[in-house]
């Protein structure tokens, strides 16, 4: 999910002109992550996580003796990160060409929630 | 190691009651990050990281040459992130549900240590 | 390509004594992290990381139906990073011992860009 607007919205509202933003994913098998807004990569990009991490079996990771099943989503959230903290400058994210910041969910049980948190002056 | 509980001591010690709290790892074989509290998972993350960056045969790796046999630990610390930057709001770290900072030491020779900086006001 | 000095010389020109130091690639196949300067353990970095995201074959990935061929760039940059935040404490980069910081370029074809953002007092 690109979130890039919302984000470059609470960076206006908040009128910090020069300064940080952090974003995070308040679940943890969920990341944020800045990268290019290609569905095709976008994709790719599960397909790898599910090789790097297998969902199945299931019964290959302790973490689903508790019950849950989503033990390789807390690895494919660490693959991607948590957070991104982007620069303030001149009242806008300073963004390079193509990057854009979107929230991944790895377990997709969960509404969705992002911490955004502005400082600077 | 779970240092959740070192680091909130730190940020109300502090005093900052709106900022940005940052805790990273001050070796390179060595992590900071959020995940969850359950041993099941903390379990098979050293598993799936031995998976992805094996350890042996330490004569894989370059870095290995110079002495040390610890390049595995080296990548397992990429995996894994060096830092991790938490909104401090009201105070408190402002976490979301199961949100646990963790120091994981991928070498195993060194004293620990885990640098925490605090910025706001 | 190590950009530690680089970084240094413009937490100096800063003047901040306290805060913190972004330092991000602007580039969405590249990564910005903090490990070893030791050329060996850069070579195995290369070697690993085409292994967890190999570049052949090509069509595996649907983002080089675009007509690129950089799809597994874009996962090695997920894999190292995109972002360091440093600490600066009495003006200069709070480092622990060996920490430098590294550009890394997976695509190789652009021209390399660096964001650093120096917040504080």
């Amino acid at each position: 999910m690109n979130i890039t607007e919302t984000v470059e919205g609470l960076v206006l509202k908040s009128g910090v002109r020069e300064g940080l933003c952090l974003v995070n994913a308040m679940h943890i098998t969920a990341s944020v992550f800045i990268n290019d807004n290609e569905s095709g990569l976008l994709h790719d990009y599960e397909v790898w996580l599910e090789k790097l991490a297998p969902h199945e079996p299931v019964a290959q990771y302790h973490h689903n003796r508790t019950g849950e099943d989503n033990a390789d989503a807390h690895m494919k959230r660490q693959l991607m990160g948590r957070e991104v903290v982007v620069a303030i400058t001149k009242g806008k994210l300073d963004f390079g060409p193509w990057e854009q910041i979107f929230y991944g969910e790895f377990d997709g049980r969960r509404p969705k929630r992002v911490l955004v948190k502005v400082i600077g002056e």
